[in-house]
């Protein structure tokens, strides 16, 4: 088993990182980090447990220390679900004392020495590990994920950029509240009301998408050379970030084509049988009215990605239309950072 | 004055037409038609009335007849609220007897010889009118208003298609439950969860904006040509469509010339002054999160369309997005009606 | 193993039953009823499935056949997801035919010779069964499970019944959509809303409580002697019924007192370890604010009911006020009568 | 026209104030203040206004001020809208400085000396006024209203109070999210939940209601003389709360008796005609499922409680239940505030 640690493990995707990690084969939290005020408390004091799972026994009785490497003993790997702003500061201080971190925070995704990785999608990016340690003087590192609405739309890109090429793409979302963490969306927003606007959304899956799609020489990665455009929005959904994909395609292509595409494509994880990772990363719903946040969003325990609605789309000269959801806190954050864990554990 | 009947009087739009009617300057409600099961009744006693406003004093001891020409006596314009099946039968009827009927069904939408118009876009495609009743040899006629979603971007692609040509458009919507009636949407399909997916929806919006664009020559129209391309779903909102709209531009342009052009924009209806006309069509709203629908849904008494986050894009050469929210019920279905009507009413 | 059908299985009560049936250790799953439209196909093409789980693969195949017990072969207990008018005909129908009806629906729940049980309750009015069997000549017979919301209650009331006495109980009572079925609330009703009516839903806890806490003399039972109050709202909450209990005691308690007597409620299927037996058939939550139904609502796997909020009332001389929360169609309805065969399959 | 002033005018109550005194006839609004942070500013500026009406012209220029009667000039009545805690230090300092406080905060509401009134309940209280200013040696004073749950049942007891006399009282109450402040309700707790617990709000409509109904002797209010128990839960409902009342009475009636109370029930800002009195202060509805808060919280311009299900309850000897709404931020917060100063303009 191999310690880990919870940097900022109080918050939403903290505790989705717990939730996950309980009973992992491999992983054994160890080190739970949070603000000043929580720390010295037992965990379950600490925090404001808002899951519907409990919080595991052997989770409860942890101190919670300070976001600060030297509390934190004994530790291989540690989970960042800390704010953006504060990760800057701290993942850098992990990663010199040689810890391994696998980071949810956007700080440190577009640093040119810090992969930006999902496993199915961009697994030879962790090859920067190694510039990066050089570069940094580092013993440990840091690798991240993306942003949850990015993943979900770059696992369905992977398979149809690989085999069709990609000219354009345009995205509408339909987020869910909990993306925004506990006290993000106020109820007088979103009852009766969408907000058709989340802070730099669009920004981070305009630019994200083109990273993870990017080509890597062995030193540095080149973004894939297509354009992505995305209107973001937030409706009353508890869970589940839902999306609409309109793409322009280089290359000819049948929605029969586009299906099989879906259907055959499988990564690194599922090759290696990680863990965490999905048995089918996309799985497409044939009902004219799915997927659907609510209903589809624990597919693949939450790891995986529900297509549907596939059909062409007559405005483009190759356009293609489809309906997306994956889990936001699972595959879109929490679960993303530990599928990176796993993989590199098993690989380095 | 006026007398005026409403086909499907106790239906969602049956009520919006009668909460509008109210106290109208030019129309008085005299008739109003609905099931064999509610024939015979007091329209109080007929209806389930859902609004939250309160059922008209004057309307309460209306006897409800069946919807059949015979029945309605006396009345010079009547209003259809009919589902289309119903539409496509008694609307004929209506016009043969002799009256002019302003529908909200999409029955006879895309005949060739009847207008489907929204009095800001192309009030000139009233000219059909005549060819209409020449060919059929009718005394009255029938006018259309077209899908909720398609009002309401209609309404803002006008002043710049005018302007700026445009070259596609994509729109992914958001759309309230009370579009679908008041049986339309179990809570169960809704709390929690969204629906990426409206029977026939997107086809009425590609079609019937094109075809409200499109030129009329004296004798027929011809859709615009351009593309549109949508993908419809329902939210959690009772009332106000909010759609992401993304275009391409034929010509160049800058935000602060669309959003001029939103501004100026003002057809015949704001000419005339006509009673249920906006003053301003499209009213541009600066907040980064707005328009919402529940904030913005009743901008010029619902007959308003509001926009927002007018950008650029730069994914299409010349491109445009935006966010719009329009009042279903009201701009996008009784009111658009009722506008047809009064224009009707002052020009011929 | 024991094979069993599922009368109304389509449904959304039905599903449920399917749900739980799957991966049972003692039953299984070998006929499904529907109505006349759904015989002949196969249960996945039959069903519009709403559940968030998946249909057990052992189901989809299973040709949907009329509710009839010449129809229904080499099945020793059904389970009766009815809606009550069918119930009515239908199940002495298969009673009569030797089968063990295990019955949701509230058709005979109020017949003198027809138990209705909740097992950590009264099992003891079980033996109401060969009173049955003798009156009406049958060689199987009927079994019910009280309504959802009587259900929730009056596991919490028997232990204080027990140990304190009960002069009064008034029950407000915020219960979930999916209670009436999945067409039963539209959208329009509940969202920004709620509903203070459920039909005849006041009238079944008032009855069924006292009926269930009844005495039982080897020939009858005898209606406990109390009085119980309620009202019924329905708010927008998928799953999980809340109410708020407010109780004038006989006896003299304290809170704690009251805490131990939760605490320590053990009934027969816990002593016997029935499969979907809840450990604790009632589970305290010290929390401020809760018990909450998202949060509470799978406790026990859906088979306990959270009580908090245990204070004392002073306006009643020996009052009690707490919060509970049950799953309605788990331990509210399907748990429920699977757990009264799994006792019947046990004890008999 | 008198100045008034309106004390906390950023907050959500603050904003209905100013949308409640836009075009009042007697009262003009010249000064705003609020914390330090918004002090200086624009009204438009310094507010994040959440009320689908906008902004009055009137008031987007005014300078915001600190909340000090230094600062508020030529001004005769402040509306406070302040959070309890800073009521308690500044509402006092307004009255030392000669002005009529009238107050929608808590923290002064149960002083002895300070009127806590509903003006259809108990006008007399105001003339704790004189003995409150001879006491402290203000020329100002403060009058309070009471809690918005509060009000809503008091309306609704005092007719049955005064023809049957009360024995108790037992009130579960359903309350919308906008009590708690725009950022009081997470959307994550209350999509798919309600919570149970409202902090102190039971306290509240436990004292409060005996207060409001307490005898007033020309010295002091002695509470009247029965018992009040309540349960407090939040529910996703925007604005209007819904409370399920069971009543003993002391005296016998019938159920039309009850609602002959009801619609006689006048109080003195009927008959003085005062401007935001709603004609009939207990509305009643008859259909079987009404009132529901989003379709009657506006009954008497949101001024009027709507009550329904009006029954008898067999448990209590005397029984009475019924279900009300009113609305929580006019007619249970700023509109109660304006009635009192309202009255008070007209009789002192």
């Amino acid at each position: 088993m191999v310690n880990v640690g919870i940097l900022g493990a109080t918050g939403m995707v903290g505790q989705r990182f717990i939730e996950l990690l309980a009973n992992h084969p491999d992983f054994e939290v160890t080190a739970l980090t949070a603000s000043t005020r929580s720390a010295g408390k037992r965990y379950e004091d600490a925090v404001t447990w808002n899951l519907e799972s409990k919080i595991p026994e052997s989770i409860k009785d942890i101190t919670v220390v300070e976001t600060d490497p030297q509390q934190v003993k004994d530790v291989e790997i540690v989970f960042s679900a800390l704010p953006s702003e504060n990760a800057a500061v701290a993942e850098p201080k992990f990663a010199k004392a040689g810890m391994k971190v696998a980071s949810n925070a956007s700080a440190m995704r577009m640093e040119p020495d810090v992969p930006l990785v999902v496993p199915e999608v961009n697994p030879e990016h962790l090859d920067l590990i190694e510039i990066q340690q050089k570069k940094r003087g580092w013993d440990g590192f840091i690798v991240t994920n993306p942003n949850c609405s990015t993943i979900a739309l770059v696992m369905t890109l992977k398979p149809l950029y690989d085999q069709f090429n990609i000219k354009r793409v345009y995205v509408s979302t339909m987020q869910a509240v909990s993306g925004a963490g506990y006290n993000g969306v106020p109820s007088m927003a979103i009852v009766d009301n969408l907000v058709p606007f989340i802070g730099e959304e669009e920004e981070k899956m305009e630019t994200e998408t083109l990273h993870l799609l990017g080509d890597f020489d062995g030193e540095s990665v080149t973004d894939a050379n297509f354009g992505v455009s995305t209107s973001c929005h937030r409706v009353a959904v508890l869970d589940g970030h839902t999306e609409a994909v309109f793409i322009e395609m280089q290359n000819d292509f049948e929605v029969d084509d586009v299906k099989q595409s879906f259907s055959d494509f499988k990564g690194l994880p599922q090759k290696l049988n990680l863990h965490s990772a999905p048995k089918n990363p996309v799985v497409i719903r044939e009902e004219e009215n799915r997927p659907q946040p609510r209903m589809d969003r624990m597919e693949g325990n939450g790891m995986a990605v529900s297509v549907g609605r596939i059909r062409k789309d007559d405005v483009f000269d190759k356009g293609l239309k489809y309906i997306l959801v994956g889990h936001n806190t699972i595959r879109g954050a929490a679960g993303a950072s530990i599928l990176n864990a796993e993989l590199i554990n098993e690989i380095m």
